[in-house]
């Protein structure tokens, strides 16, 4: 495992820190989705990578929430702070586990995944980039409302893109215990696009707490 | 789309005209789900008018949402209220995706849905009606508890309906994609009929603060 | 239906008392569970004593909430207080459903439940015999973090459980609609790890804020 070091330096820096280097790692994990999910894609390496992903932002959650504790004065509110860490938690969470589910359940091994499923890894792997691109921004406070707006319409795409992905999969095309592994993979794409715009929600609460 | 208008006069009046707006806008929603899950309903013109409703329901929230961040006081806790808003909305989400996935699956072509289906439906329609008659007690904090206990009543007999409905989808009468569509739909009229309760904890609450 | 008498003496043992004996009878709930996995159990019968457990506990968490409001001082948080209650409440709705989607869906009729549900079952007794034999400590606040960093431990346990046991249901071994049921009944069971979790993030809540 990759090792992920967070130095807390006492001013309070390391929380702009925190949110840029988590999100960062998030920009890893769809990374990794977006290879897993390519025809011929060296699966086991590439689920393995992404509990690291996953394992690398446990130890950034935990330092975050050790930092918090020990903070007479946080740039924000402590809850939202503490709200924002666990959302960006429960991002990875469910990108590892499409992973882990793709692999366990062998579907990495069919011809080719349906084409509404590289549309939601595609959304997943925009949203990360726009997150990762506008998290700075909570120091100034500036430029976060495009950012949430943003990712408001990618969420709702994601759930175009997640309808019309079940009604292929009841469509006939596959029998049925594949549709119900593909149901399940599904659930957590759109579960990882839903944590996405938890996350947004929250840095608008923030700015408008600021404002 | 009809346009909704609400006035937001600078009095607090304009809160409680948003709750009674936005649940009378909910029993329109559930008017429609019965008209759909009558037999040889005209399914595209319907669940066309759902979407309008969720569209109504959005525009309404919008407004709320303006109108609490622009008050200097509002009748009850800011964050109550933001939460009632928002409650009522996810009435109306899971009421647009019933229809909408009623449609996309085809399921509305069958020769009729099963009978536990209706019976959802038509707690959801007590639901609305029930709803959009005591919110407007909120303004002189009147009948809410007689209100919160039924509310209550009914997602108990929809848990019960909906437990029904999954013994008869399982019991081999549908082949296994019919079902899993089916389940689907089952799922949204259940979180529907938990987004009522929902609704009516937060009158409980908002209540139980004032008296 | 036994009755469950929980006296309310002025003092607030009768909190801490709440807590003993609402654990004391999810460990009820976990042994008729074990006791319904087992071949040749009288299903309906454990099932009929598993849904008096649920009423029994709705009796307590609502002697509880009206001890709440009558109280002008409560040992911690009101509000973790009524959390507290409430997580343990939803414990047991899990139980109870659990045992009901088993008699309801006709699977205990099976020669045998796969390996990883009884492994499920097991890691819900433990973690609720570690949960009534660590709540009296709110009391002195004492043992209180081998408590929840054990309760995590199990949790992470049946998640992994969980995930092998859809790797079997989806391997073939049987067909579409015993894979639907016995997933409903799956997700119940992580449900119940999942929310006796949420029950020691409280009680590290409440334990923080007292140190």
């Amino acid at each position: 495992m990759a090792a992920v070091r967070l130095r807390l330096r006492p001013n309070d820096d390391s929380f702009y820190e925190f949110f840029t280097k988590a999100a960062e790692n998030i920009v890893r994990g769809t990374e990794l989705l977006t290879e897993l999910a390519m025809p011929k894609a060296d699966v086991q390496s590439v689920s393995e990578r992404l509990v690291e992903v996953e394992h690398d932002n446990d130890a950034l959650t935990h330092e975050l929430y050790n930092r918090i504790n020990s903070s007479f004065v946080t740039p924000f509110d402590r809850e939202d702070i503490y709200q924002l860490g666990s959302q960006l938690d429960d991002v990875v969470d469910h990108l590892e586990a499409v992973g882990s589910l793709l692999y366990l359940y062998g579907l990495t091994s069919l011809p080719s995944l349906p084409r509404e499923m590289h549309e939601m890894v595609a959304i997943l792997d925009q949203q990360a980039r726009l997150t990762a691109k506008s998290l700075p921004g909570l120091k100034a406070m500036k430029g976060l409302k495009d950012y949430w707006v943003e990712c408001n319409r990618l969420e709702n795409e994601g759930d175009r893109a997640y309808r019309m992905l079940l009604v292929r999969l009841f469509s006939g095309e596959y029998d049925a215990l594949t549709v119900m592994k593909m149901k399940e993979v599904a659930d957590e794409l759109e579960a990882a696009c839903d944590a996405f715009e938890h996350v947004s929600n929250t840095v608008e609460t923030i700015a408008v707490k600021e404002s």
